[in-house]
């Protein structure tokens, strides 16, 4: 932490900061410029006390130097976290794709959009139980019954299942059905629930909010790994800016960023990041291409009679072109790296 | 709704989405311009209906003509909501101050501040006891004894009280001890929780989430008011943008744009707003001058020692001072108001 | 400046950064903390250095302390920047009102206007002879012509003229005709041009980019100064952001951070910043509440016939009230600063 | 054009936008709902119009169907753009690599950097003689002297040359020495800019401004191409949000949705959409995934003795990685789409 002094501050204002910094057992080092004064703070360094200093008399700003993270960082773990589920190796190195509809609405729906994932090479199916929706006039989800649709099509296809959690109350219901529990993007910053998934030991899918900096998302990772669970998968799926021509603004910068600062692995979500079924194939590529550990896809037998976000959903052949061309992808890029390691560009 | 055809749409596609709205009990009246075709939907309405639609072949795009939603809006009542607690009307002309700290940190603490809101004129007091933190090592509040701590400020004061409530399965107990209970910013399209508070009968104060539209702030409204309670009172509380200079952007213009579209009353906050203490006295000043019906304001006998928001805090002489300005804005207002009525200016 | 080594740098790294300082006329002053290394640099600091030392290994991130600007900054000039135009006096606590038309489009019409103006009270009459529009088949102004039809109109009503150059080689032109140059928003960032007037003698009133930071809209500002001309007025006209409601979000908060760090006056355009008629006159008080040095208001005798930006534009009637609420306020404003002059409250 | 009425609405309003539609020369095609009229407009519409008919009486709000701009639009010219220069086809499939430094900083500088792209593969050199910059007291660029410079780098490699011009009454000058005139982000709405490059028959490199939509970039677009020059090449470089971890967000978004509206080539600019070296790399081939038809890499000798952006400039080792990476992802997609050229993927 570094507490910039203002040009007008007394020697009294220095000395002040100095003597709150050593009476909550840290040190200060002064370091008296042309212009101003800087004082960094050494030891330890709770978060409250940056708050505290910027009150105190000719303090001008006070910068935290830290990261507010410790477990997901990769100064705490250094190589990769990689979550086992059924075979497939999330942050492996092979991407994972995550696919299925929107919501869950019958049986026949879910096991036929079960059947079509496999058959195309799907890892994993998704699918919404509990659906948070904007409006309360809008179809819900079948609650509890969904979650038994779910069951029924990993019974029949042997897909494991990620569907999503809304309350910490519902968290061991879900958790009964689910192989992963999904956090919803509206949901990344309620706290009760973090701790609760936390407290599971199930992989999490932990979506990002759509105003979140970085620090923020780590910061909610931190919340559940700090209860004990390390089975993170992180999800990128838009944030909000002041664009117009997609729904929300995918944001593939944050791929390679959360890479050189934590150990978790991160996924894609372009069908809901872009919210336009015709970007979903380019930017799918795109994810792959800056790294992401793999891709969820809404997909649906009949697009047009979804029961929700029909718009951003892929049919049958759609998806069996994007499968087809993830795989030539997946094999290029396996193959580009074997072909470099060891030489000056690997 | 207004379905737009593109250029290329053939005489088969405009006939298919002819035939999908009549078929969904509702008719098409088609417009042949001189480039494209547009057809109106008239009748029933479901916004599901609207994400099919864009499915359709030849649908360039699809604009909803009909607000989403009903119970908020202004053309289902006409008339301000005024919500009377302790004696304060909550949107009946004269602005009321929510004072209090951050987080409940001692019963010293919190009667010392309630004491110091009451006596400079504050009408109610609010205070953290479940606190949501960004992260999981920072002070957490005080939970159900910081709810007693203020239990017994409102009985040496009489000032009631209003208090945050993290989850659905917390509603209860909070609503034994709050009189008034706050939804937080990262909680506003927590639907859960905006349905328990919908069950009871108790003023909820809904905060405007970070990246929140005017439309889903209210479809979270809507949300509390479709479950009967209609005792809703909206805070305008910043929201993210690129600025670099206030914690978040305050945005101003909401509240008469909600004045315009919805019968509730909305505060603002602008100590969470811009997150600088030298801001919020002419922040408030804007804020009641836009129309506001009143503000939340955090205060703390010693600002210094506050454990959370230390830097936006203000301490005795800072509220006096800005009670002392309300008060004569206030009064000018009235009068400007009175002068006017029946005037042109009126 | 202060350079943040990352947690791995080792003794080699932080020497390096050190020689490199010196190197280049500076100190280096070196903080040892128990997880990382943090390094004041002291002395002369060209900003190119910290794009240097980023590059340098071991090095985490370089952190600007000094603000890059030096002549708009308070604390190079106490007091407030006053500029006084044909008896008004910006930035001298009287709130200023300069209005007009978008654009002139007739004689007529920029006469009729300024009567309107001057009547109701307005200071000086705002009008745009070169209009910067995003359709190359929009009007695109009158040129030189409406230069002249404003000179017409100061001779008519005595109203000084506020109007907007768009290039550098335009400035003798513009200069010859107007008493205040405008750089418009989209402009903020035309070096050639700020550099242009800061080679006149008349005062600049200098519009925010629609993403300007606070510090990007001051070095703007910087560039004007550097130049020889200190007369600037700076004028918030709404950021972009999210937000659907308005056509851009008035950033009142803007004012008050101008005012604690720079000496420049600062104006609003809420019409501009809205985008919405309804919201000018509470947006404009709102503005005066927050510190504003005056407004910006468009205003045309018959709003419906302008030839751009009629959906913001006041009639006389609704100019007239909102003249009316603002003497109002002013009076109130000045009457409450000499009440608590000299007491507690100042 | 669709009118909008409110619920409210009179007869007399419908018919007075009847009215005032057929005044304009255009029809009006009402539609009657249960709830509210909305009104067609057809025939000619011109821009203006909308602003006037959403000030008459009844009118809640105009929603523009047609889109702004013409002459860039994929449904006035179907087939893609392709801009030829010096035997590199920008648009035609195969990506171009742009390169060189921020700012031509000497002749061994520009000469030696020059080598370093052309040795590496790169199709342009870029380099900045006019710099734009945020501080007046950074360096500006060395002119027309940097031109000279530019121009004995493509004597002495053959590679052509893309710079930037900042002003009008410059573009002749630039002209002269540049193949292609790049106009920066800051200036994406100086319209005498656009309108002088459209005037001369050279490529023009236009870059997205920093929070201009997509209807705003190409409407910039439109402005040049109005003019007659249609050789224009559109570039990504980053947009302003609320994200701290790079120095821009880069739209990837915005390349595939450019691609269906338009026929006009994009490129993209990692360098400066992330601002960071580490990203430059990913970035790259995400921008080339989502369908790009080539790059802007800053590459310098000695990026740590850059005078400009230094932080995010490659050098000859990371410069060399990249293209090799670059021509290897280049195959195996030319090789994908010959593979599955006729089948059901294509």
């Amino acid at each position: 932490m570094v507490v910039v002094m203002s040009i007008a501050a007394s020697r009294e204002d220095i000395d002040r900061v100095a003597t709150f910094i050593a009476e909550h057992d840290a040190r200060a080092h002064i370091s008296q410029g042309e212009e101003r004064t800087i004082i960094g703070v050494i030891g330890y360094q709770h978060r409250v006390q940056r708050e505290h200093l910027a009150t105190l008399p000719g303090v001008e700003k006070v910068i935290p130097i830290s990261k507010p993270f410790k477990l997901v960082s990769r100064e705490f773990k250094k190589d990769n976290t990689i979550i086992p589920i059924n075979g497939v190796k999330i942050g492996g190195g092979i991407p994972v794709v995550i696919a299925g509809p929107c919501s869950v609405e019958s049986e026949k729906q879910i096991l036929e959009t079960a059947y079509m994932v496999k058959e195309n090479g799907g890892h994993l199916l998704r699918g919404g139980a509990f659906k948070p929706r904007s409006s309360p006039y809008s179809f819900q989800g079948l609650g509890k019954q969904g979650l038994k649709f779910l069951q029924r099509a990993r019974e029949e296809t042997g897909l494991y299942i990620v569907t999503e959690v809304l309350e910490a109350m519902y968290v061991p219901l879900v958790a009964e059905y689910a192989d992963v529990l999904q956090i919803g993007a509206r949901n990344m910053q309620n706290y009760e629930l973090l701790k609760s998934v936390g407290r599971i030991q199930k992989p999490v899918l932990l979506k990002r909010g759509m105003s979140a900096t970085l620090t923020e998302f780590l910061m909610s990772a931190e919340y559940i790994m700090s209860e004990g669970n390390n089975q993170i998968i992180l999800c990128e799926r838009g944030i909000r800016t002041f664009v117009e021509y997609t729904r929300n603004t995918l944001d593939l910068n944050v791929v390679p960023a959360v890479k050189s600062i934590s150990h978790l692995p991160i996924l894609v979500d372009p069908s809901h990041g872009t919210g336009r079924r015709d970007l979903i194939e380019p930017l799918s590529l795109g994810a792959l291409a800056v790294g992401a550990d793999g891709l969820l896809i809404e997909v649906h037998p009949r697009p047009e009679e979804a029961l929700s976000d029909a718009d951003q959903t892929l049919g049958e052949a759609a998806f069996k072109r994007l499968m087809h061309l993830i795989n030539h992808f997946t094999a290029w890029q396996e193959n580009y790296q074997q072909q470099v390691a060891g030489t000056a560009f690997a």
